[in-house]
């Protein structure tokens, strides 16, 4: 099934919506939100299941689903933890510091906790204060656990995963390296990310779930044009059960805890860091890798970073080329 | 007032506290959970006020308060950054490290984003599956806001202030290194933080909450000898206002961010880092300044990191010798 929340308070209010997502049906009577509803999710979500029955069988009640009215799945989340599970991603974002990657980056996860009080709706503005921060987008995949025990393994952490969706983690470029410097992750230079319109569950994604990956083309456009269409199921070093896994080694995790994939990222055939879209390669998720790109080919990057007004779109689409979770589409504003 | 959680649900069962910790009245009425009151403070303080002047008259219903019923005030947050304000404790953990101190500590704020999915309740356990990652515990100060716009000043920041306590902030002191080298922060060197049985609004305390700091004695015992002694107001380099103002520079910052002031160390006359309480000193707030202390007069640290069934209690006392916040006492437990 496929999960979502309409704007409503701080939490949003709990609806399943249609697999083609032209529909929805509100399930506040079950659960009010969707944090209650990961809360208990043992009993919540076999009504869920039997309300998106009602719903593909239109047997219910039933709204028009619009993007554009979703706040995040989960407005505000007790824990955003975010990996950088395509270690090529690191590697080049590293190279365009003139930074090395440790050996160890490619057996021992990377992994920041970030800020979940607010992730922005799938719509909303990104709000920035200075361009000079250098805002860039991160088009990721997440998953939402349940419960997960202190120390767990992968197999245990994989079967804690409830849910599977997109993120636009914003980053500000410039404002990295003096925080990475200071070893305590990212307190400034990672704002609030946005959230896809809709989470689904894994048994909903058939064969493009497997092995903790998610299989298929992360499409991210900027201002219109293709930037990147990396495959979310290649070159991810370490599965989400392994993610999941790390964060739990010395503490257990509370259910409705996001966890990030970090920014997708693949390999070209030759081991390099590919090309553009524009030039026939699948381009990035994230304007950092393609300045990198360009520093190598042409001395000095030449992609700028987001300014106002500047519109970013990530999405994933199925085999018939609909969004699986809806798009993330995003304008920077003014803050 | 001063405001708590019994035990129940995910979240608790808000109720107002007397000022003297011994009575408590149900506030669940008012607002099911502290994170419900902090979400709407501005319509709910006024009533669990009027609550708490009723509780003092004994005019309502009340019950005994027993700190060992009480889940942490938020048994989960929405946020937990914890910053490094006593920039002495800084140096001396480096120290330790034979890591040295950037100049640029001193006028900007060390914060990073811990996991807030679970504070363990004040007489909860530590629960610590392996020794050898080296537990320490570090006596805080924290505040919790209201919701801070983005760019707000150290004006703005403090008046967002509602309530104020204490934090036992469980580290794993032999897991640091490693994730400072990596940059990114503490995901596995910082598992959950315990809070203290009640917290306080700023009123409540008087003449000890001026300047954005709390000033008292944080006592700490371990294993029932006295461990640190030091005072709260003292040495703080950057006070809430500063410490919550870095924290909203590039977003905003959601009601019930739990801040914390990073472990208390005052500085000794001469400027150095002064004595354990057994040799007359103020003491240390966290075993690794007085294993650092140890190492400079002896050459080695002496005092061990806890093991199980090693017992620590953190607690501040008002000028009769109550402890305005109760206490923090937490045995640590084979996980």
């Amino acid at each position: 099934m496929k999960l979502g929340s309409l704007t409503g308070g701080r939490d949003g209010r709990l609806i399943v919506v249609s697999r083609d997502l032209a529909w929805c049906a509100d399930a506040t009577h079950i659960a009010p939100t969707l944090q209650a509803a990961l809360d208990a999710w043992e009993t919540v979500a076999p009504r869920l299941e039997a309300l998106a029955t009602d719903l593909a069988h239109e047997a219910i009640p039933m709204m028009r689903f619009h993007e554009r009215q979703a706040d995040a799945p989960l407005p505000r989340a007790f824990q955003w933890a975010d990996g950088s599970a395509y270690v090529n991603h690191v590697e080049l974002v590293r190279k365009a510091r003139d930074a090395v990657l440790p050996e160890s980056f490619w057996h021992d996860p990377l992994m920041y906790q970030g800020a979940s009080d607010r992730f922005l709706p799938p719509r909303g503005p990104i709000p920035l204060a200075d361009e000079a921060w250098g805002c860039d987008f991160e088009a990721e995949v997440i998953v939402v656990t349940g419960d997960v025990p202190q120390g767990a393994d992968r197999a245990t952490a994989l079967a804690a995963i409830r849910l599977i969706g997109l993120v636009n983690d914003v980053s500000l470029r410039n404002l990295i390296p003096d925080e990475l410097a200071k070893g305590f992750g990212f307190v400034q230079s990672k704002p609030a990310s946005a959230l896809s319109p809709v989470l689904a569950t894994p048994d909903e994604l058939g064969d493009a779930w497997a092995d903790g990956r998610l299989r298929g083309i992360l499409s991210v456009d900027l201002n219109d044009r293709p930037f990147g269409r990396a495959d979310a199921g290649v070159d991810m070093t370490f599965d989400f059960g392994t993610l999941i896994a790390h964060l739990a080694k010395t503490r257990s995790i509370g259910a409705g805890s996001v966890i990030g994939s970090g920014t997708v990222s693949n390999r070209a055939a030759d081991g390099g860091p590919g090309r553009p879209v524009a030039d026939g390669g699948l381009g990035y998720s994230c304007i950092a890798e393609q300045r990198m790109v360009e520093t190598i080919s042409g001395g000095a990057p030449v992609t700028p970073f987001l300014k106002a007004g500047d519109h970013v779109r990530i999405r994933m689409d199925d085999a018939h080329g609909h969004a699986i979770f809806g798009t993330i589409e995003q304008t920077v504003a003014t803050a």
